[in-house]
């Protein structure tokens, strides 16, 4: 299984702590995921995206990560291991479409069985994953739906309803953004927390390295991350329900459907 | 005026020699263009991008990449001065869209008044520059005709009268990639090179930096490199004519067609 790492926060944040741990997860250090991995920091509505086809414990991309606080308030990351399709630059998640003038990212973990029978319009895959198929039949009928984009209420609904529609395909965790919010579909795994004032200490699970937040933050900080497992052994996670979208705002929950 | 970079090759090459010239024209060390710079790295129909709104000269990620060799078939590298646009992520070059499923880069200098009128169809702009404007409309154009990607010759065509139409706004120096070939429009400024054996010296003009190829090559290696101004003072640069597209395949010279 893959793993998937999301932030989002009120203030531009950088993910060094819990970045630390997830590489470890990537290649040989305390997880089986060795099949590349990829994150997308946004920064207004621009983003920068990191792509890796090798492990990440052992990569140069995420050495460099680690060490350069790249600050943002939305983050997504992948860390993949690979049941559908090769191990190539063009497989690795997250994968990125342009759809009303934003920048809408995109990684998944779980199987879609029969997906590549879903007929797609406007968009296509670049590689062959079954996520980036159904990634592409999701905004392709968003698209449909909506020339311009709609009000967050109906766009929720939509996609509330979209991921349940991919759900039927297999297992869909997932998370999206289009730099504003970040989207949460839980299928299996997903948990999350939010981190504000009084904030405390942590101490993470996979490397021994341990964070005061109070002395990283100002009070008015809201920082919520989301992942396929906990990172951390002393804070609380609030495991994801199945079948849920959530969705986070300046690392507020916004929306909470039971689909 | 900003600096374009694109490279050519039939085997993956690293482009760390031109590279080390290049971001000393971003910001303060031989240039004047310090308001950011981006590359764009195909690996197959994948690709890797970096962006910085930092000048290049002073960049932690351009040290990386400068320290890291990515190597690749096809490149493009812009680096930006602002006249249309604020400094930020949005707005750095080279855009990038998927179209028939592969992933297209762009990168553009010159200005291009009233581009904005050009009514947009499938791809929006994410920043607010004419360029990904222009980039945005001519993709349009391009699946307005074709919904499947053309034979290239089609393709040739298509681009020489779209770029022509382009050029009518203003200045068109143009890197465009679909991570097969290498599209180049020249309006005022640009050169190339290819490089090919026997490989010689060269010596880099913004940098006492010299490389000896024949040592880094094999006899069969074809490397082809455009830039905005010759990035070294030993080597023999053909000047691209004006109002003409030149598309490069593995290095060698696809179509040469004066508009």
């Amino acid at each position: 299984m893959c793993e998937l790492f999301g932030m989002s926060a009120n203030v531009p944040t950088d993910i060094c702590f819990s970045f630390a741990g997830l590489m470890r997860r990537g290649g040989g250090a305390t997880g089986p995921h060795g099949d590349g991995w990829g994150i997308v920091f946004y920064e207004g509505k621009g983003c920068r995206a990191f792509h890796d086809p090798h492990p990440s414990a052992r990569s140069e991309i995420a050495r460099f990560i680690r060490s350069y606080p790249i600050k943002s308030c939305i983050v997504i990351c992948h860390i993949r291991r690979a049941n559908r399709g090769a191990v190539s630059l063009a497989n690795t998640h997250p994968f990125t479409r342009e759809l009303w003038g934003r920048s809408w990212s995109f990684a998944h973990n779980g199987q879609l069985r029969g997906i590549k029978k879903r007929p797609l319009a406007q968009f296509r895959p670049i590689g062959t994953t079954d996520s980036e198929h159904a990634f592409c039949w999701m905004l392709g009928r968003l698209r449909e739906r909506w020339q311009e984009a709609p009000s967050e209420k109906r766009l929720l609904a939509a996609l509330a309803e979209l991921c349940t529609e991919l759900a039927g395909n297999g297992v869909f965790n997932m998370l999206l953004s289009d730099g504003r919010a970040l989207y949460c579909h839980c299928s299996t795994n997903l948990v999350w927390l939010t981190r504000r004032s009084p904030f405390g200490h942590a101490t993470l699970l996979d490397e021994d390295l341990a964070v005061d937040f109070a002395t990283e933050t100002t009070p008015s900080d809201i920082v919520t991350v989301v992942a396929t497992r906990p990172l951390t052994r002393d804070e609380h996670w609030t495991v994801i329900p199945r079948r849920s979208l959530i969705g986070f705002r300046d690392g507020v929950e916004i929306h909470h459907r039971a689909l």
